[in-house]
């Protein structure tokens, strides 16, 4: 008998009932007896021994399905030593719930944040498998992660619906793509969607060759210009800050993203009509794309067959189009950018799209 | 030979090119000779002279796509009759431009703004037809105007999308949907995408309904709610101030919309994080949705069989699934407004769904 | 306490769910105590007393899922008076069914098979509502069935995806749109994607008309045609001939359709390359669209209502975008055809499109 | 001065005209003179001299439209050297129109059969520069096609919507999904809605696991099975037939697919009714996904790269997630296939999917 403890944690995304549909049923599959403890809300329902156990019933017609089935939260701690509000001390009440539920290992689904808290277990000595979980694609150690093409789809849309209406009123769109802290997702959503202008935070942007961009689209007769922003896009002025000079001036903010405060700037200096659009929270739902949902079971497959091997400190990540097993200590704490000298970068430069660089 | 001028006026919308592809396809087929003038970017191509020469071409291929091939712009002017910055007088620059290039009609697309124009333009004299345009469904003497479906299948898309995110996090969703002083595409959005609580400009909300709601929702074990609100969605407080009143606090908020002081409000007294979605520009964009495409072309054929005719002073509407011409001077200046006590809002309100009233 | 019985018959489409949700939140929501029995595949669960107990928590989360939740069958039975193959009288079975769980209603969901067995029940005694549900829209005595706009939008995908290879390759494509006996899914598919030709049975098509059309376009410089099949289109000849010889000579067919035989058709006559393409299933499968979820929603609040006043015998319907009540035997045994005659059929042929008449 | 020539050649599919744009966009914004002439139909333009020199906007707006903008034809020779029916040797006639335009360069785009003559005019002198075009992913020597993805998510949606069909009907149904004489599209779908069974021309199949995994499937409760078949697939029997035996076998067939006879076999060995469903030339069409607008702009930006730097003889190909260039004698001709051994295979057999094997 395996007793396979399971959670997602972090912003949840497309894929994650896939990918746990993908770890379940490979373990079914074997003929060993296995039971799936399901924690609720991510790492809290391990801390407060929270679950649901799991049967095959539960993994059936989830595929599609967006969301996750266990529940989510972002990460209850800033230090996960930090005992809680009533003194309990989490990384104990996370190692005691384990044992006492004599578990074989724990699959964990996140992102970065995640991915510490996964590898701080490991280091506890308990039996930790990951799944590389995000919107973001900013997971190191893997090309891909799921979640991310479903959101450049519906990032990418929204994109596509702006278009038809910034081409009708000749006006500059600025739509603010999320990602965090890289441009993996406005980068693709932008070049899908024939974005003019692509601003991320791995290119600090020069606000005056953004608005040379725009007047050398209107002089050549096109009145209109598309804008995709990270949430996380900054300028080569703001870039100069210190990080916390940066954060105050963001606390300053009346909007905290950049695009508004990007749109007055161009407004004032060209004065043509800028609106902002910010799908927000909508890109992380909604059903996998099939690009995701296949990707997902892979990875869901090869952490199954991970664990009949008892084989366990990975996170299933995926190179060169083929699965692998990344030890999570190198994953922990590192960030995925797009380099500003990536060829996909230089590609879409060949195309005519502006970085404002 | 007919000489017929065609424009489109007031924020863009799906269809447009649907129904223009309808008027000239039945005028092309009917066998007479005819000419399209198409005026760009609203009444300021008819203003300024700023027109094309359209052919069958032109139309060929536009069914399905978004925006106005014509472009559009909002009635440049605050009273018609007002000289523009340079002293023209746009009502007489605009006759002058009808009769200079010998039309024999205008076929004017848009929505409430846009027909006080037109049929300001009729009682000067000249010959209009128009067709009525905009996702706020909210033009009196029809029972249906194009744009309005395509709009509830984006909005409703963006809450299904919201929906997951909303059930995995526990968290009260509020998506703002379009819809100008009406509350007929939240109310449809939000019924087809299973909100819990809407709101709408026509049934001013109680905060404590609201809350309540929320509340007896999280008893009943449903951590999440999702709520649909109109742009012009309005508290029961805010109901009773004057009109300056209203404005006068409108513009103190830092975000125009009430969807932010309704979530600060909820967050208050109930504790649960609450997240605010605005699709925005999104829900005009894109290519029409199917039943759109039908209707628009209906319209749009109508139209021009009123043309061929000769029958003019009319917006072609639609009134019990059939098409029917009303009288421009009985449309301008009235708005159609949900009823509180409509049928669909008692339909809405046995299966549970909150108005706050 | 009120006892429901609910059962979905005949070919499943989309909505169910939400038309059951729609009736089963409404009589929860009355705040009297009410018991679900939902019996399943069809009339076979009644006769055969399969059933299941219903709770809140079944109707969660299924407004926007397909299909139908209590599984569906053709009603197994020509004259619903015979006995079935154990000597069962299965009239008899259904009404001891109904008793012995002391019923106070039967809710059927279904088409036009479903309501002469439903209208027959009703005829024995029972207490019946019926909700329309058919993608056909060919139910007498309501405007619009539930089912029919969703089945529109796949068709109109589907002969949108036809038409960019139509047109890149210069082709003939028949794409061949369900709809049974009537062409009301084919007539709006087709307007709805620009489709060149319309073919449906209550419009017998001469073929030289047809190829009339298709040479005419080529002429024109369109090298493609695009044709909007009925699965019962028919041709003038055919339709001289009486059932019995038109039977014998669709049992002689290859293909049951009458595409292919178009196709061979055309292709003998013109020489262009003929490709058929047949959705098929598709078109009743996935997930509602908005104006259906709508739709359903509001009729299962309607019935629900019924059912709380007591009100038996009825079919819920829609006329003049309002949900109104039609008695069965005013349903039962009638098609609701197209007209050739109808204005939308007209305003089709304003467009250009060419019925084959 | 460059003049460059280009050509879209065989099926029809997805991103076309994308890569296209990507090619003409960073020749233009090179800041060099050039000129594109644009053959109609494949290679016919270029045998025949029918083109038409293109400008920069007929590649506005382009990036989202399935089909291709200049048509296409499959190859029109059996063997390439043969005359055509007037006498007229068509190398020599391809050669002459080639070097009489002045041409630097052709760029062509296409799959395997336009890539043994693309190679056939590189031999001959002409300079070449290919793109892999194909819905089919089968082109050697390239990770990725375009048009794949886009094709995928068709096939995926079609099957999704079977699904509650078959889920409400208790059916087998069998979706006969595109991808020529290999699996990946069949095998990536199949995978993606949740198949049970996936029947690929690499694994001929028996019928006898075919029918275990339906009936073992209806043993533990699930009513229905999925079936996703390639148009290639092909029995453990048939694939022992000598080439020539089986085309005889398949000429016999009324339906040219295995669907129909594979369903026939089923029905006949488990009673169960099974369904066919064929989405066809669907799979060709409609807007490229956003993944394969952003392939293809890339493998275009690449092309054009290669152009400026007068690199010819090469297919624009993409290997571990980077854009290569592969020269043109080591693609004609050969064929990548699904390995049976494919990790896809195993982890897709660890999920429990059934390949008859």
């Amino acid at each position: 008998m395996r007793r396979i403890g399971m959670l997602t944690s972090g912003g949840d995304c497309q894929a994650l009932n896939a990918a746990m549909r993908g770890v379940v049923k490979t373990l079914y599959n074997s003929g060993q007896q296995v039971e799936i403890y399901g924690f609720l809300d991510g790492y809290r329902g391990l801390i407060y021994s929270k679950f649901q156990m799991l049967t095959g019933k539960d993994f059936s017609g989830i595929l599609t399905k967006g969301g996750t089935m266990l529940g989510t939260s972002r990460t209850p701690f800033k230090t996960i030593q930090d005992p809680d509000e009533n003194g309990l001390n989490k990384v104990e009440a996370m190692k005691q719930n384990y044992y006492k539920l004599q578990l074989d290992c724990l699959v964990i689904l996140g992102g970065n944040g995640t991915h510490k808290t996964a590898n701080l277990l490991r280091q506890e000595g308990l039996n930790v498998i990951t799944l590389p979980k995000t919107i973001d694609n900013d997971l190191w150690g893997t090309d891909m992660t799921f979640g991310f093409q479903s959101a450049v789809d519906i990032a990418t849309d929204a994109i596509d619906y702006i278009h038809t209406t910034a081409a009708s009123h000749s006006r500059v769109f600025i739509v603010e793509v999320m990602g965090h802290k890289v441009g993996w997702l406005t980068l693709n959503a932008g070049m899908a969607s024939g974005a003019d202008i692509i601003l991320i935070p791995e290119i600090p942007y020069d606000i005056k060759k953004v608005v040379d961009k725009i007047e050398d689209r209107n002089r050549k007769g096109s009145g209109f210009t598309i804008i995709a922003v990270a949430e996380g896009a900054i300028s080569k002025e703001d870039a100069k800050l210190s990080k916390k000079e940066y954060k105050k001036k963001l606390a300053k903010r009346i909007h905290p993203s950049v695009s508004y405060e990007l749109a007055e700037a161009i407004q004032k200096k060209t004065g043509i009509e800028v609106r902002v659009t910010v799908p927000g929270h909508m890109q992380r739902g909604g059903s996998p794309c099939p690009y995701d949902r296949v990707f997902a079971s892979r990875l869901g497959a090869e952490a199954g067959k991970l664990i009949l091997d008892n084989q366990y400190g990975f996170m299933v990540g995926y190179r060169n189009r083929e699965v692998v097993r990344v030890p999570l200590e190198d994953v922990a704490g590192k960030l995925k950018e797009v380099s500003p000298d990536a060829t996909i970068v230089q590609e879409a430069k060949l195309l005519g799209i502006c970085f404002g660089d």
